[in-house]
């Protein structure tokens, strides 16, 4: 059902760089799942190859956020970018991260609060106040 | 530059239940500070009573999430939702909350990250794994 | 395929809070059909107390709106916003509330319209023509 | 501001086609006030006049839809898509075509209530009932 | 799974209107079929017809853009509102005009690219440089 | 008016990966304008970092599309996006790579009929038809 054939490990492997992606992403999750958005990315191998590294750089590893904590600010934009996809993949993704089914309500209500204000804000037009403004 | 008036202090004293709501939103913020949003809302008493009760349940107070990760979700979904307005509201308060540069500077690369993905998950029509679905 | 399991009547049926909300939900709509969202929003129940409350006084009832109205600007916004099972639910709900396939004819061409127009806007990013604003 | 010049009625009156599309919206409107969006699109007056015939056939003259609706979803779809001088512009037809406060208050109230739920659903990924689905 | 019938070519035969556009998409494109979208507009045979002759002057013929540049650019806009059937059927119709692996890998990264600066430019509001506005 | 600090060349002379980004931006471009996205982005020099190597290994440079198509098509996903920064800024950068103003007003004319076409299909739910489906 996608616009790109989604590559199997067979079809991988036989294209160097998509198959030293696979291998970095099967390493760092400590899985040997890999998920359909890297099977289709894997057509163009430089795309897959730079995004991994982009999202491995961003997701993987310590920060000043929780991983959880991104998974969600993950979720928030997917959801508001209506990216079914994303909002299955990164929910599940927050599941294994340990989000409680309380976490996932209050995340859920902020969603549909901001997404409430958002509208109401933009049909009022409201003007920033000068308060919110960074001085520079 | 609204499509409505923001009412000012005086105008809000002559409507009651804008008033309370404004009394109300002093009180539980503990400043005497109440930004244009509400000024515009005040022109329909119910909404502006409707909203802010829902705003001040999921955002203020005790909950599974810190206030200041509940503001970064606001923040991410103001973004995807292209608010301008929201956007400078939640980050000012986010900051006021005591968000750091680095976390900032993270919360960034989560949302540009995310913006990028649910592009290239768009535009390849991904179907979801069936690993991520729950079963029901 | 949902993120959360959508509860059936007997599930409901063990959640007070939940249960109340089905109870008026059925006795408001004069039917015993609950439709997904619900059964979703169940999960936890102060989101779906509090979601309910909200669409009951926005959409039932008398108002200066006619409720049919009302359904159709719901069919716009959640077209625009690309929420499927939105559109779907609101689009039955009009039909039932006596949408003519007229009207449904014309709804279409405005959201069409607008959708051009507003991309069209966007990209030459017109600025408000001053006849436009509200004195403030 | 705009990424294209806004033509001044001396300018549109080098331009034939132009030229027609302007008197045309002049006599329709029974108004001598040309607004920026036209005066932008007079850069390509073969789009002006495709776009022009094509509003002025949806939204002016009789139809299954009261004129103030179609300007209220018109306003609608503006808002979800964050086009603000869509909103203005179609705020400002609307309170000239009559809209009370009141039925702009419930229309700020829709579509607030549509951009929580749209949201929630998508961040729940919630599939359509079967009883909303038409049979064809 | 539509809101609407899609209407078989037997139902569009009595609808004089809607036979015409239907004669004159299989000869505009030299093929019998008429995809869905066609089927569903058929409904509202003005909107078909006027629907119809938007898209063959802006898409079909000769004009300052080359046809295939001119379905990326369409599956560029349908990517980012999320519209599905849009993404799977210009893809389909950039292949049929030639689209080439390597393009329509290019085509995903600057999509891609432009999500993710989108997003990260309204996270942080920035300001137009005053060297990219147009003199007007 | 942004919610970080627009950098000055004095302050990102003090960052060297800043410093070194900007030398970059300025070698590749062959100008010493630096626009206020960098100068937003240099507040977390990292991030600043990944986001031009993605942008300079996307649009610089030689591959499968012309340069101004890569810029023609960042603009139509700005435009759906509504990111006003980056239609101001591709559109100037389109210009300097000779866009015509037919080539232009056909861009826009795909943008605007896109955004119509999208909106249409979504209302109407549109399910894609086998012919357009990938076989995997």
């Amino acid at each position: 059902m996608a616009t790109v054939k989604l590559l199997t490990d067979a079809e991988v492997e036989a294209i160097p760089i998509a198959k030293a992606v696979f291998d970095d992403i099967r390493a760092t999750r400590k899985s040997d799942f890999v998920n359909n958005f890297w099977r289709g990315l894997a057509n163009d191998p430089v795309l897959l190859k730079r995004t991994w590294e982009d999202l491995k750089a961003v997701m993987a590893g310590e920060g000043a956020l929780d991983p959880l904590v991104r998974e969600m600010i993950y979720i928030a934009v997917s959801t508001a970018n209506g990216c079914q996809y994303c909002v299955h993949s990164h929910t599940a993704a927050a599941r294994a991260k340990g989000m409680t089914d309380a976490q996932y309500g209050e995340l859920l209500a902020v969603i549909g609060l901001a997404g409430k204000t958002n509208h109401l804000v933009t049909a009022m037009q409201i003007p920033a106040d000068p308060e919110f403004l960074v001085k520079s």
